[in-house]
C-alpha cells in the first residue's frame, strides 16, 4: 500500500517500548524539538510512558461542536501550522472577551502568566529532583564501599563530617566502615535491577522510575552520565505539569515549547550551567526556536539551577558540577597541544559513533537484543571486573573528572599531585612547574589503562536498556587524555626549559603549564567530537570555569574536534541514533544538497495508480466510505472535478470518518446515496433525492502547494520551517500528487544510499 | 499606480541619506538581519555608504550567460529563497568538481574555510578599531580637562601613571595640567564638527568617518553611547571584507550572514561580552539565525574581544567595560527593591520611547529637520551648560556608571564612599553597613539632579545627526536610580536594623546591602525597558559581573521592566525607529493576530483593474514590451492562457527587459511580432512567421502560491520564515492575485490603525 500512493500518519512500527527507551535517555532532547516537526512516535511514546495524555485526554482536545475533529491519533505527526493557528484563535478569543468583564480580564491575565508559572514549577521540580538524585546517587556510590555506623543514610563524607574529624584523616574516620570490613561484595547488582525494573514498569510512571533507576545507574559505576536522563526527567516534569494548564494541555505545539524549556532546565541542573543549558536546547534540540521560548527556557533553567543550589547536594554551595579555578594564563604556543587534543577528540568521536552504532545495529538485528537484562548483567560484571583494580575507574566518573580538572595546589595529597617539591623556589601560593614524583608516574599508567578501558566499555554501555547519558563518559575520556598530555608537556617544559619553544614564557621555576587546563580542553574536545555541539559546549565549559580567559583554548579544541569528526562522518551521536531507530526527524542542520525536483519525490509515481481524490460536489457518502475503507491514507485532496483536477482543499481521514458517523447518527435523511458537498453554496436538490451532507467545515481550504518543478531543497526548507505534514504538488494549476514528510525522509535516505524501507520507520 | 495593482521593488523614497544615518548607528543591528527579509533600502543605502558594492559590482553578480539576469536593482528586497538556491548550486558545483583535480580540491577546501577566515579578519579589524576608538575617545575626553605635559598623546591616567606617583594622589600628579590651568574652555565643539563632517562625507568612507566621529561624539560628553556605532563600524568591516571572497561578494544572503556575525562582534567589543554579543545578535538582530552563523558569530565575537583586550585600552587587562566584584550575597527580601527598580525601568523605557519618537517625528515633519547642524550645536551647548556644574554629569558616562557600580571599599576616596567609619566593628576586608557621611548626602543630591538631566537630555540627543548608541545613557539613568535606592535601603537598614523585615539577615554591624548591586540592577532594568532585550541583556550583565549569583536579581528586574514597558507600548526603541522611518521590516517577534484572509490583502482589489499577466505561448514581443512600459511592477505571473488563468510561473521585469533587449540585438529574426514562448516545447512555426523567442530559462517555475482562503497569520509566517518577496494567490487552481511583502506590511500597519501610506515607505 505504501508503495502505491500517499499515506500519512501510519508510522505504526513494531518497535517495542523498550527500544524507545533505548535512546530515550540520551536523545530525548531531540524529541522535544521545538518548532520543527520531529515528533511522530514520540508523541505517542511519551504519553504512553506516563499514561497521562493518552487518547482519552486527546478526545477533549478542542472545544468544537464535533468532538474528535482536529485531534490526532497516536503515532501521528502533529501539524504545526494547524496547532499554532488554533492557539492564536484561542488567544484572540480570550483577548477579545477580556474587555467584557473583570472576570474575563483576570482570566486573560492569568492565561498570559500561566506560561511563566509553568516554567517556575518546572524549574522547581526539576531542580528538586536533580538534588534528590545527586544526594541518593552519592549515598549509594559510597554504599558500595561501606556504610555509616552513625546512620546508614549518611554518605561517606557526611558521615565523617559529623564525626568532627579533620579533613586530612577523613578517610580514616571511625564511623565509616567499608564493605570489605563488614561484608564482601559491592553494589553493582542494583543496576541490573534497574534495567529490570525499567522494563517491568515501562509505559507508566516514567518519571518515578527514571528518577530511581538513574540513581541506581549513576551510582553503579557503569560508564554513563546523568545529563541525558536528567533531561528526560525534566521533560517528564514539564509534560506532567502541562496538564495543570488548559492552554498547554490542549495544544501540542504549545506543549513542545514547554518541553523545550524543560530540556534546558535538565541540562542546567546536570551541569549547573543555565546559559549553556538554554544554548544546548537551542543548538541541539531544535532548529527553530521562538524568542519567547528562549526567554522562558532561560527562566526555567535558572530556577532549576538555583533550586538545586539551595538543596546543595555537593555540599559546597557551588552551582556547577566541576568547579575549577586556574591561576595561570595560557601561552599562545600551548594552542598546539590544545589543537592536538582537538584532533584526538574528533577522532575519538568519529570512532565512538561508528562503533557504537555498529554495535547497536547488531543488537537490533541479532539475538542479542532479546536479552537486555542479560546484556546489562554482563556489561556490569565486566565493568566491575575491569574497573575495580584501577582506582581511577573505581571512583565515580564525576569524581574522576573533578580530580583531573584540578590544578595541583601545595596541599593536595592525591597521587596526581605527588610532585617533587622544591620549597626554595616556591613563592606564596604560586607553585612552579615541578618534577613529577613516583605517584604521578603511577597515576599516569593507571590513567592510560583507564583511558583504554573507558574508550571500549563506553561503546558497549551507551544504548543498553539503562538510562544513560554520554556527556560524563565522553568528558572522562577527554579529560584523561588531556591530563596525560598536560603532564607530559609540563615535564617536558620542566626538564627542557632551555628549548627554543619554551624560551620567554617558561623559564626555570616558572609555573607555565597547568595540566588541569589540558584535561578540561581534552574533555571539551571529546564531548564536541561525540555530540558535535559547538557554542553550547563552549558556554557550558565557560560556566564551569567562570573565566573568559580559557574560552580560546576550549574553542580551538572544540572547533578542531568538530572539523576532524565531520570530515570522517557527518552525524553526531544523537542524529546517528535517531537514524538507527528510524524516527521521523527532519534534520535541520544539514543542507539538502541534491538537485532533485518535487516531481521526483511526490506520489503517485509514474507506474502507480492515480492519486486518490475526492470531488467537491459529486461523491456520495458511499463513494467516500469506499475510499476510506480501501485506502489507509490519513487525508485526501478535494478537487473541483475529476476532469479538471483543480485543487479545492484537503480533508483529513479522521475528520471525515467522525463527521460521516456523526451525520449518520444524528442528522435525518443521511443515507449511503447522500451527496457530500464541500462547496460553499450547494445547489437546490430535487425533492426526491436524499438530503445532502455539507462538510465544508472540515475542509482545509489552505493546503500548502508547490509546483512539480520546485527543487527539493526548497521543499525540504518549507517542511522544516513551517512544520508541515504534507504538501500538494501541482502543475499548471492542476493537482498532480502529494509529498508527505515521510516521502521527504525516504527520499533523503535514498540519496544517502541507505535503504529507505529498512532504515526509516522500521 | 500603487493602488491599482501589485508593484514590487519600488520603494524609492524621498528620504535623504541623512535620514538613513539618523538611526543607522542605533539600529543598524536590525538591518543586517539574517534570514529574515528586512533589507530593502539598506542594501542600497549600505552600499552607497562605502561606495564599494554599487551597481557596477552588482552587474557581474552571476556567472550566467546573460549578464544582469538574476541581479537586483537598488532599493529592492532580495529574494532569500533564490539567493540560497544559488549558493547551494555554487557549493554543489565546487564539491563535484573537487573530485576531479587537486587544484579543484584545494579550491573547494579554501572555499569552505573562507567563511572562518573572514570571521577572523572581521574580529581582528573590529577589535582593533574598537581599541583605537576607546583610546582616542579617552584621550579626547581628558583633553577637555587638560593636557599631559609629558606628551600630549597621553590621557590623564597614563600621564600620571608614567609619573610614578601613587594612586591616592593620582589626581594631583604634576605632569597633568587641566585646561582651566592652561586655557579656558572645553572641547564640545568637536562634536558639532562631527555632526557636520558626517553630513559632508555621507555616502562614502562610512567606516573611517564613523570611526572618527564616534571618537568625537563619545568624548564630547553628549548623552550617548558607543555600542550602536560600534555595531555599525563592525558591520562596515564585515561588508568591506566580504569583497575579498567571491562567495560572499556575489551572494546577498551569504553576506547577510557575515553582517549578522559582525553585529555580534560589535556588541562584543562594546561591552567585552562575546556571549552576550552573540545572543544580542540572535535576539535583536534576527528572528531566524542558522546555527552555522551562531557558531561563526561566536568566533568573530571572541576574536574581536581578545583583540581588544590585547590592545588593552582601559589599561586594566580586563575584557569588560565595567568590571564589578561584589562580596556579599543578596537576600531574598531585596527582590522587592529590585522589582521596584524593574518597574522604574519599564516606566522610563516606555516614557523615553514615546517622547523620543514624538520628538523625532516632530523633527521629520517640521522645519527643525532642516537644521541638523544647528540642532547638534544647540543640544551640545545645553548639555555642556547643564552638565558642567554637576560632577556626575561632567565625567564621561562610562566612568559614571563604573563609579555607581562600584562597591565601596575601605580605601575608596570618592564622595559616594564617604561613610562614617567605625573601625571597631570592621573585620578584615568586610565592611559593615555604615552611616552615610556628608559626602554621600551631597552625592545623592547631585545624582538626583543628574538623573533628571539625563532623562530629559537623552530624549533629545538620541536621533540627532550624530552617531549614537543608547545602551550607555539608558544604563546611566538606571544606575543612578539604582544607587539612590540602594543607599536609601542601606541607610534604612543601618538605622532601623531592629525592624522585622531586617531581622535575621541584617543585624547591626553586618554588611547586607550593596548599593553597587542596586545600581547594576537598575541599569539592567532601564536598558531592558528601552530595548526590550531579555536573555542577551542578562547575559551581558552576567559577563560583566562574572558571577551567576547576581543573575536572579538582574533577571527579576529585566523581566519586570519588560512587562511594565510592554503593558504601556509594545515596541522597543529600535522597532519604533524602524517604523518611524518606514523601513520595510517584517517584525518577527510579534504575532500577527488578526483574522484576515489572503484574499483581503492581495491585489488587485475588487475595484481594481485585473492583474497584469503574461500568457505562456501567445504574446508577442511587442505585447510584452507594452506591458513593461505601462506598468512598474517588478514581476509578472505567467499563465497557461487568458481564459484558464492557470499559473505556470513567475517572470521578473528586470530579467524580461534584459532578455528581450539581448535577443533583439544578438538573435536573428526577433522582431516586434515574434511570439514569446515560456513553454518547454514550442510548436513548429509556419515558415513565413518571424522566429520565436524562447524564454523558459528566465521563468521561475516554482513560484510560491497560497489559496485565497489562507489566513493572513499563515501568510505572514511564510513570508517571515522563507524570506519571500511575493506570493501568488490562487482559488481552485486559478490565479487570482498577488501578495507582496509591501502589501503585507501595509496591511499590518492598517490593522494597527496607522496610515499605511504615510508611515511606511515615506
Amino acid at each position: 500500500m505504501d508503495q502505491k500512493g500517499f499515506r500519512r500518519g501510519s508510522f505504526h512500527s513494531s518497535t517495542s517500548d523498550e527500544d524507545m527507551l533505548e535512546i530515550a535517555g540520551a536523545s530525548l532532547d531531540f524529541f522535544v524539538a521545538d518548532d520543527d516537526p520531529p515528533l511522530d512516535r514520540e508523541v505517542g511514546g511519551f504519553s504512553s510512558y506516563n499514561g497521562m495524555n493518552g487518547t482519552s485526554t486527546m478526545m477533549d482536545f478542542l472545544e468544537e461542536p464535533l468532538p474528535g475533529v482536529g485531534t490526532y491519533e497516536d503515532f501521528n505527526t502533529i501539524d504545526w501550522v494547524r496547532e499554532k493557528s488554533r492557539d492564536r484563535d484561542r488567544h484572540r478569543e480570550i483577548t477579545s472577551r477580556s474587555k467584557e468583564s473583570t472576570w474575563a480580564l483576570i482570566h486573560s491575565v492569568s492565561d498570559a502568566f500561566s506560561g511563566w508559572l509553568l516554567m517556575l514549577l518546572i524549574g522547581l521540580l526539576a531542580g528538586s529532583l536533580a538534588g534528590l538524585i545527586d544526594i541518593s546517587a552519592h549515598w549509594m556510590t559510597d554504599l558500595k564501599e561501606g556504610v555509616c555506623l552513625a546512620g546508614f543514610w549518611f554518605n561517606h563524607e557526611h558521615c565523617c563530617w559529623k564525626s568532627h574529624t579533620t579533613f586530612t584523616d577523613r578517610d580514616q574516620c571511625l564511623e565509616w566502615r567499608s564493605w570489605s570490613q563488614l561484608i564482601l561484595g559491592h553494589g553493582e547488582i542494583k543496576t541490573i535491577l534497574s534495567g529490570f525494573i525499567i522494563r517491568g514498569y515501562l509505559g507508566k510512571w516514567t518519571l518515578i522510575i527514571k528518577t530511581i533507576t538513574l540513581v541506581l545507574a549513576v551510582s553503579s559505576g557503569l560508564s554513563l552520565g546523568k545529563e541525558g536522563p536528567l533531561v528526560h526527567v525534566a521533560c517528564c516534569c514539564g509534560n506532567i505539569l502541562c496538564h495543570l494548564f488548559t492552554k498547554y494541555r490542549k495544544n501540542e505545539a504549545k506543549r513542545r515549547e514547554v518541553l523545550s524549556a524543560a530540556a534546558a532546565a535538565g541540562v542546567s541542573v546536570a551541569f549547573g550551567a543555565p546559559i549553556g543549558g538554554v544554548l544546548f536546547s537551542l543548538e541541539e534540540v531544535s532548529y527553530y526556536f521562538p524568542l519567547k521560548t528562549l526567554w522562558r527556557s532561560f527562566f526555567a533553567a535558572l530556577v532549576a539551577a538555583f533550586t538545586l543550589r539551595s538543596i546543595n547536594p555537593f555540599g559546597n554551595s557551588r552551582l556547577v558540577l566541576f568547579y575549577v579555578e586556574f591561576h595561570m594564563p595560557w601561552h599562545l604556543l600551548e594552542l598546539v597541544p590544545f589543537i592536538l587534543l582537538g584532533i584526538f577528540g574528533g577522532l575519538w568521536g568519529a570512532f565512538f559513533i561508528r562503533s557504537n552504532i555498529a554495535w547497536c545495529r547488531r543488537r537490533k538485528t541479532t539475538k542479542l537484543g532479546r536479552y537486555p537484562v542479560l546484556e546489562v548483567l554482563v556489561v556490569t560484571a565486566i565493568t566491575a571486573l575491569l574497573a575495580f583494580p584501577n582506582e581511577y575507574t573505581r571512583m565515580s566518573t564525576s569524581e574522576l573528572i573533578s580530580e583531573l580538572f584540578n590544578d595541583c595546589g601545595i596541599l593536595d595529597s592525591s597521587k596526581l599531585c605527588e610532585y617533587v617539591n622544591d620549597f626554595n623556589s616556591t613563592k606564596g601560593d604560586d607553585l612552579p612547574d615541578r618534577a613529577a614524583g613516583p605517584g604521578v608516574y603511577t597515576a599516569m599508567w593507571q590513567l592510560a589503562l583507564a583511558l583504554i578501558m573507558k574508550v571500549f566499555i563506553t561503546i558497549f554501555t551507551f544504548g543498553m536498556k539503562v538510562p544513560s547519558g554520554l556527556f560524563i563518559p565522553s568528558m572522562a575520556v577527554g579529560a584523561i587524555a588531556g591530563r596525560l598530555l598536560g603532564v607530559a608537556v609540563e615535564q617536558l617544559a620542566f626538564y627542557h626549559h632551555d628549548w627554543a619553544i619554551f624560551s620567554g614564557w617558561c623559564s626555570q621555576g616558572a609555573d607555565c603549564i597547568t595540566p588541569g587546563l589540558y584535561a578540561m580542553v581534552g574533555a571539551a574536545a571529546c564531548l564536541g567530537g561525540v555530540t558535535r555541539m559547538t557554542v553550547s559546549l563552549v558556554v557550558i565549559m565557560f560556566e564551569l570555569t567562570g573565566g573568559l580567559e580559557y574560552i580560546v583554548p576550549l574553542m580551538a579544541a572544540a572547533m578542531t574536534s568538530k572539523w576532524v569528526a565531520d570530515a570522517i562522518g557527518r552525524e553526531g551521536i544523537y542524529d546517528a541514533h535517531i537514524r538507527l531507530n528510524g524516527y521521523p526527524f527532519l534534520e535541520a542542520k544539514e543542507e539538502f544538497s541534491h538537485k532533485t525536483l518535487a516531481m521526483d519525490v511526490m506520489r503517485p509515481r509514474r507506474s502507480d495508480p492515480p492519486l486518490t481524490i475526492i470531488t467537491q460536489d459529486s461523491m456520495t457518502v458511499e463513494d467516500v466510505e469506499t475510499i476510506i475503507n480501501e485506502t489507509t491514507y490519513s487525508g485526501y485532496p478535494v478537487v473541483v472535478s475529476r476532469e479538471s483536477q483543480r485543487l479545492v482543499g484537503f480533508v483529513l481521514r479522521r475528520d471525515l470518518i467522525i463527521s460521516i458517523e456523526n451525520a449518520r447518527k444524528k442528522q435525518d435523511g443521511i443515507v449511503s446515496t447522500s451527496v457530500i458537498y464541500f462547496t460553499d453554496h450547494s445547489p437546490p436538490l430535487p425533492p426526491s433525492s436524499p438530503s445532502m451532507l455539507k462538510l465544508r467545515s472540515i475542509l482545509d481550504l489552505s493546503p500548502f502547494t508547490v509546483t512539480d518543478q520546485t527543487p527539493m531543497e526548497i521543499v525540504v526548507d518549507i517542511f522544516r520551517k513551517l512544520g508541515l505534514r504534507q504538501c500538494l504538488v501541482t502543475h499548471n494549476g492542476k493537482l498532480l500528487g502529494i509529498i508527505t514528510k515521510k516521502d521527504v525522509l525516504k527520499h533523503i535516505a535514498q540519496l544517502a544510499n541507505q535503504d529507505p524501507d529498512s532504515i526509516l520507520f522500521n
